[in-house]
């Protein structure tokens, strides 16, 4: 690595010689394979913008031409040549974020990973130049070809088109991966008419003959979203973006680090909006991912680096695996369930349904704003779509299940997986803001399942609904053993009893989906020191049972343990109908702190919010002595 | 109104005479003119889709083929075609709404008022008519040229355009007013080709020598973006249609209903997705609208029918003025100072700071996302961007507020016209949810003005915040006389004292912005009754001052009033900072209710709910009685 760990900063890049270049991009490939392969993260995206990454430090100047990339998980090539090459905790507490990160360095400057947003920011940097009179620097956008699908980029490249003095160059990083060598023909020959001298000077003329004439497919469509599924039959993406009225340069071969580089300085010279459209291999350079056919190295866990193979841990149930396993029984009952992803067909689950069902599995692009409408409109016309997301990004379409799916009172379920602390990937992934902006649309009804039954039971309940949207909400990863109920209250199951150890009815303690183990171990903590809990899971939390109500009248203190941002969660909405009913009983109510999360595990990040047995047990116990003047028996911190 | 009369339903429409359409559709304008010049509505759209309309509904065989509106406030000739001729409570309680109404007719779909969702409605729709083998069955949506400009319309395309054997209908309904006459020949010249038998068969042939020949503009980004400001350079929208893979007819002149009539026939029989441009005016055969160059007619109080003149009350000064002119003086003091519209320039007040600062205005389109995701980008370039919505609007881009503006701790300024119970417009125009997504968002700070000088003072601190996003949030409407503090706590403001007439410090009353009129009335009223009531206006809602709960301590019970939805709001941000500390104090909240309202009146929307001084006084002083043990002196209701 005698090249690479010479380079401190990209003004160091720009100085390496054009035949050492190559060596580098195989010095940063090695380094990539071997650093990911040991702590995992997103390999297969990084290995295919080595060359596309150095070309952009060599070119611009950042962090006064600011680098933007889209979704972000694309940085790591970006960070290595911007002084960061310690990989050895990355993505863990305390080591580098998977994502740019402004604390870590001047030259990142979007640390959002939901996609399809680079191109706004972009606009709006560019106009701020041009009100401060700093119209000589350019705006650098990196977006992948899936990300143009969302809306935002149509929005965002119908207002950049509109400056046409302003210096943005928005390099679509195209790649889909079914790209045909026949393709790579014309690619090659178009390049190379478009980087001749002359070029723009005769774009003119030449663009009813060059651009016009073989059309084959529906070029704009494919060029846009069709070229997630590969370019089969986009000959000419150029037309879409020239109709824009933004400068268009390519296809270039993304992995001819030269060819880039001559790309982007025609860009930079053009001085206005100009799009790079780039070719690039997901995976470039690393057999195990060359030769494989699925996505399997976008994201990866700990891996051999030498075969590719998972270090996985055998017998480990899923959430994900849950879900699909039911979903696609589901499927099999009932002809009118249908399912929708936008743009994460396996990593929601729902591959299996697609295989079984392949006439009833849309996959949106990644546009979630029409997936929440679109499935109203299936809704209306008699069919009950199952739409599966990550927790984060429903965010995305909260209007549209407020204003589409629940105002007209239509039976659509929206499945959140990664909901809760997921950690790894950061602030933008952890899935803390659903039950919050959930609880406020109307008509509504939502289930946090605590265990894999629960999960299989309340998707059957939500699904059966069919005059208001439903939502089911599971976290990442595993799923850890079910926990029976010991009885029921109304829709509620009681998974401890206060009475049953003989004590008396101090704590009723509401324990909201996976947070049920938690719970119940508080219970029996607090039981040990002759406090009488009582567990409730409301399997359903939207709307909350009126029996929780009921029940709580019994109690001296009323607690809720959820893993969800705290504010307008279920704590908020529990305390809202005790005061609602005249019921004034101390609540206590626990969650995630509404903040910006660090990367760590998730396992660390409850334990500093006390979200554990031991501090909830103890805070719990330190406020129902005050209200029912137990004294402390012991200090049950210590326990 | 002989004939309109006679047509109770769309069957009896399509057996009118083709000579008696002309009879029919000025039967249909005299009624428009006559009725909402008495009560109010969307006159302008209305008049510029009377003969669409009727084609509409001779064409295609509604409910069973739908006819969907995106926005729906031109669907007063639909409602008049369909069984619904009494306009008399147009928009008021128990009268016809002022957008489609699914508990009005089996002929209205989408109650939802946002813009750009029509399309994705369709697909879904579509896409059901295939899952069940109804695939002879056509989906309708009628979108106008603004909206195509929001980001979904552009994910609905591109789904839609998939779809190539479902029967989707799209009518464009562009009534881009700056459309040249010189266009209008060429347009008639195209429509009349495209007319022609035959037309199907030869398009692919004649594509490149017809569309790809004269190109002026960029014709893509002006067909979608460019639309709104007129076609003056967009001679081919076609292209871009056909380019997305979707069979273009048009344009055609939407004001000529047989020749709107003989395209949709084309389109319904050509059996898959299918653009119909239609080229409209607003205010169609009205003088006073065809002759004014703005666009006052587009949502109108009550006018004189005769002249359009407004009967306007003199002396009214609205919240949104404050706004205009306080922004405009913050325009001359600070260079850094931008603004940002989403296709709303005049209603929110912006455009006078368009005319101060021409440089320094941006209309993005209908495109919230892109707003607040390009205004992050203005603010780390150096600026402060001042983005003006409709509150309801804001839920559009809540992801991007949090995600981009919050997390990345940028200076924007969002202003929230509109905010609380608007009434008139029904469900989706109530700005009801803005404070109870806002809350979610770490870093943002929000504040709520209670009078015209305190919208100037906060609109000021908030332009001075420059680590965080600001929200300023004021109500549609006249803006009531200034109330006065009577001394201030922290950075609160106090209204009234509880112990100024001598009485104990029983009510701390929290009155959010425009409430604390109402609160300072309960205050009295409960003074009367021998009840100390401790009036506050926290001015800045989020973060909460810890004075409150200071404050609060000394007090045997809290209440909180606000305009926006109960949950997640205000009320129970103060009563979980009162558990958080510890104190368990009783806290009564009051809001809106948590459901989807019907349009009426904003006072008997208010009174229904119970939020007047009355109804508040005496459910706090019931509360109070219980938790202090006074007695009640009178029925304090009877008052």
């Amino acid at each position: 690595m005698a090249l690479l760990e010479s380079i401190g900063n990209p003004d160091d890049l720009k100085k390496v010689s054009e035949n050492k270049i190559p060596q580098l991009t195989q010095e940063i490939r090695d380094f990539l394979v071997s650093e990911v392969s040991r702590t995992g993260g997103h390999l297969g995206p990084n290995l295919g913008v080595v060359e596309l990454t150095v070309a952009l430090h060599r070119v611009f100047d950042s962090p006064r031409e600011p680098i933007l990339f889209d979704t972000g998980h694309q940085s790591y090539v970006h960070k290595m040549l911007t002084g960061r090459q310690d990989f050895s905790k990355l993505r863990k507490a305390g080591g580098l974020s998977g994502y740019p990160s402004r604390a870590e360095s001047e030259h990142d400057f979007i640390e959002n990973s939901h996609a399809s947003t680079v191109l706004s920011y972009a606009d709006g940097l560019a106009k701020a130049n041009e009100v401060r009179g700093r119209s000589d620097r350019t705006v650098v956008a990196v977006i992948g070809d899936g990300a143009l699908t969302g809306g935002m980029a149509w929005e965002a490249l119908n207002n950049i088109a509109e400056g046409r003095d302003r210096r943005v160059v928005i390099v679509v990083n195209d790649n889909g991966r079914s790209y045909s060598p026949t393709m790579g023909g014309l690619a090659d020959h178009l390049a190379t008419l478009r980087m001749a001298p002359g070029y723009e000077q005769a774009l003119d003329l030449a663009k009813v003959a060059l651009n016009r004439a073989p059309v084959v497919g529906p070029p704009l469509y494919e060029a846009l979203h069709g070229l997630k599924k590969g370019l089969k039959d986009a000959i000419q993406p150029q037309m879409m973006f020239e109709d824009l009225g933004l400068k268009y340069l390519g296809p270039i071969n993304g992995h001819d680090e030269q060819m880039v580089e001559k790309a982007l300085r025609r860009a930079r010279d053009f001085g206005g909006p100009v799009i790079v459209h780039c070719i690039t291999q997901k995976g470039k350079g690393y057999a195990p991912a060359e030769n494989h056919d699925e996505d399997q190295f976008h994201s990866i866990g700990a891996i051999d680096a030498e075969t590719g193979e998972v270090k996985s841990t055998p017998g480990v149930v899923k959430w994900t695996k849950v879900f699909s396993e039911e979903l696609v029984k589901l499927g099999a009952e009932r002809e009118d369930i249908v399912a929708m992803t936008a743009a994460m067909l396996h990593p929601t689950g729902l591959a299996a349904f697609a295989e079984a069902y392949p006439e009833r599995i849309y996959d949106v692009g990644i546009a979630e704003q029409h997936a929440a409408t679109s499935a109203t409109g299936l809704a209306m016309g008699g069919l009950h779509p199952v739409v599966a997301l990550y927790a984060t990004f429903l965010n995305r379409c909260f209007d549209q299940v407020l204003m589409d799916a629940a105002l007209h009172k239509q039976g659509v379920t929206f499945c959140l997986d990664r909901a809760g602390i997921t950690g790894d990937d950061g602030a933008s992934h952890n899935g803390m803001w659903d039950l919050s902006i959930m609880n406020v649309v109307p008509e509504l009804r939502l289930a946090v399942p605590r265990d894999a039954t629960r999960l299989r039971e309340e998707l059957r309940e939500a699904v059966a609904v069919d005059d208001a949207p439903t939502v089911v909400r599971y976290p990442k990863g595993e799923v850890s053993p079910d926990i029976p109920a010991v009885g029921t209250l109304g829709s509620m199951d009681v998974l401890r009893r206060a009475t049953d150890g003989g004590h008396s009815e101090d704590l009723l303690l509401v324990a909201v989906g996976p947070m049920a183990e938690t719970c119940c171990e508080v219970a029996d903590r607090m039981a040990d020191q002759g406090i009488g809990v009582t567990v409730v899971d409301p399997r359903w939390v939207k709307p909350l049972d009126d029996a929780l109500v009921g029940e709580a009248a019994k109690y001296s203190v009323v607690a809720v343990v959820e893993d969800n941002g705290r504010v307008g969660a279920v704590g908020d909405a529990v305390a809202r109908a005790l005061r609602d009913a005249d019921l004034d009983i101390p609540v206590r109510t626990f969650g995630i702190d509404q903040k910006f999360l660090d990367h760590a595990k998730r396992a660390a990040i409850l334990a500093d919010m006390g979200l554990t047995p031991q501090e909830l047990a103890r805070k719990l116990t330190e406020t129902v002595s005050r209200h029912t003047e137990k004294p402390l028996e012991d200090e049950p911190a210590q326990s």
